[in-house]
């Protein structure tokens, strides 16, 4: 029981929606308020118990509305919360602070901005309504915060608090540094899926996992994009002059050796820097890939076998043939472990096949 | 035993080595040439007591070289077999069609290409060499042949034969189309992951699952990839003007509503044209997100009580945070069966999210 969690959620979507729940579950209070009413009756009838009643004041303010409304929104929880701590969810920061910044001047000139913390949760990007909303929805991820230069102490300690009781890591950077990261790791990537589904032609007979994998993120919505890529739009355009840039060499230099090889060199490298599990050492995985028959109980079988061998699997992916009634699932284990669960998959009567030694 | 495969691959690399141990396996003869003597042994050692000896002739020649060498080493290897049939297995085929067309002409300007079938099997993509050679290599993947005018209606029933022997699919499609198709579906999203990962800098604390996927691909070997794309520059060059296209107008629109709209879903129509499992209507799964603890057996615990419940798991991944000891798998199975899998995992104790529920 924790009474400290005293919680006003604004916009009852995915993300707030599931903070509501866990703060419910760990013995806090909270309500949620949405623009739209029957949103917002669901959504606290969802709270139970833990409902914060409209008499008491808040000590956390939590607005989760989409970042082209969300400095008004802030800026109203501040002027009318004053000694709550108001904190944001949205996907980009440096245009939101200083929208806020620039709103709050005009409205309060004499009070610094000290109770405002700008956060960004990694969740939640396959589906942006309230259905799926959970209380464990942040469990495993990632959580940015982004101080700016009037938060005060306290205010930033609550919020990495908050992020650490919701199940989530908390990273601590500069919102600038969190819009170059984000328009890196989620919008160019977001971008260039869409850009190459876009130019996909049936038949595709021949497609492999490789193009499943590349074009997963191009079924996302567009309406929650638009906003974040307008104003995350210059670090944005950098990026995409640099691609288009390193692709109009390849085609001027007609694709030679020179010009592939220094392409692709500078690609591995930037690969190699991807963080893999538990944000370790990337891509040291040794990789075997097996034939699995398409029936209920299959990979329970495999992993039962992987599991008798006592050898973690640290990734895993399933490709498929199309037309076939077999897929193919790919392990990844230490190097060390390859040989050992090759060798055991093999006496098991599994067909395994090493795609990759690992370093 | 069927004595009727009497086969000479050209080329000991993983393609080569693992068509030869398949044949082996199914009672043919095989024997592996290549440039390297120390190769040429090692493969043929592996082949064992299934080696066709030197002084018998091949009823099939199998060229397993680059693509860039092929057309020489394809009319070399009809030359001197002449009632063999002789089949490549490039990466591209209009090119080194043309390329052994022009070739044969000046050798054999009375003799049609009636024996010469290009193919290209989907597999191998991840390792270049033999060390990953197995008879295996090829269940449930796809292999693409490409009949020219020339082709005798023998010779293409033996390459369909062999395909199915060596435990694939046979697709029938033209030398173009298949082109198109593999600049589409494999060339173009290499390029991507590689022009994508080229722009990456360290930090990357808040790259997810997408970023992984999308730079997956960028690991490839360049020498690999070269003469492929040299070979295949007009399709591609077609397709990147396009993607260029697209997004030069996003940005001269400067991501306005309209713009990234029409993007967006020209993107997600693309990527609902990606096969899925074997071939058929594709996304149509729903998928729930279930989080793992990092420890031997964990994944053989949940594909159990997946099993316990009678539901087939159609498609996986595995998301890591970084800094994280739990990671989070994503289940995709038949919309029906989504809340079946959804309530029994949770009362087998684990937490389990529906992150997309379905068409």
């Amino acid at each position: 029981m924790s009474e400290k969690w005293l919680v006003e959620i604004i916009g009852g979507g995915l993300i707030g929606t599931s903070i509501a729940l866990k703060i419910a579950t760990i013995g806090g209070k909270v309500r949620i308020k949405d623009a739209n009413p029957a949103h917002e009756r669901v959504a606290n009838e969802l709270i139970g118990e833990a409902l914060l009643p409209s008499d008491v004041e808040p000590s956390l303010v939590v607005v989760a509305v989409p970042v082209d409304t969300s400095p008004t929104v802030i800026c109203r929880a501040l002027m009318s919360n004053p000694s709550a701590t108001v904190i944001d969810i949205g996907s980009i920061k440096t245009k939101v602070l200083l929208d806020v910044k620039t709103l709050w001047r005009e409205k309060s000139p004499e009070r610094p901005l000290s109770n405002f913390l700008p956060t960004h949760p990694m969740a939640g990007r396959e589906l942006a309504g309230p259905d799926g909303a959970r209380s464990d929805l942040f469990e495993g991820r990632a959580w940015a915060i982004t101080p700016h230069d009037e938060v005060d102490s306290d205010v930033l300690a609550l919020g990495q608090n908050l992020v650490g009781e919701l199940g989530a890591t908390p990273y601590l950077l500069s919102p600038e540094e969190h819009d170059r990261q984000v328009a890196m790791t989620s919008h160019l990537p977001q971008l260039l899926a869409s850009a190459l589904a876009g130019v996909l032609d049936e038949p595709l007979d021949l497609a492999g996992a490789g193009l499943r994998d590349m074009t997963r993120l191009a079924s996302s919505d567009p309406a929650m994009w638009q906003p974040i890529f307008e104003a995350n739009q210059n670090e944005l355009t950098l990026l995409l002059s640099k691609v288009n840039e390193s692709i109009n060499q390849l085609v001027n230099q007609h694709f030679n050796r020179d010009a592939v090889l220094s392409f692709m060199t500078q690609g591995a490298r930037g690969a190699a820097r991807v963080p893999g599990k538990h944000g370790g050492v990337p891509r040291n995985y040794g990789t075997l890939s097996v034939v699995i028959p398409d029936a209920p109980g299959a990979l329970a079988r495999l992993f039962n076998h992987c599991a008798d061998a006592k050898i973690n699997i640290e990734d895993l992916r399933i490709e498929h043939s199309p037309g076939q009634e077999t897929g193919l699932i790919s392990l990844s284990v230490k190097p060390g472990d390859l040989s050992t669960l090759n060798n055991y998959l093999s006496t098991q009567g599994w067909h395994s096949t090493v795609l990759n030694k690992g370093n």
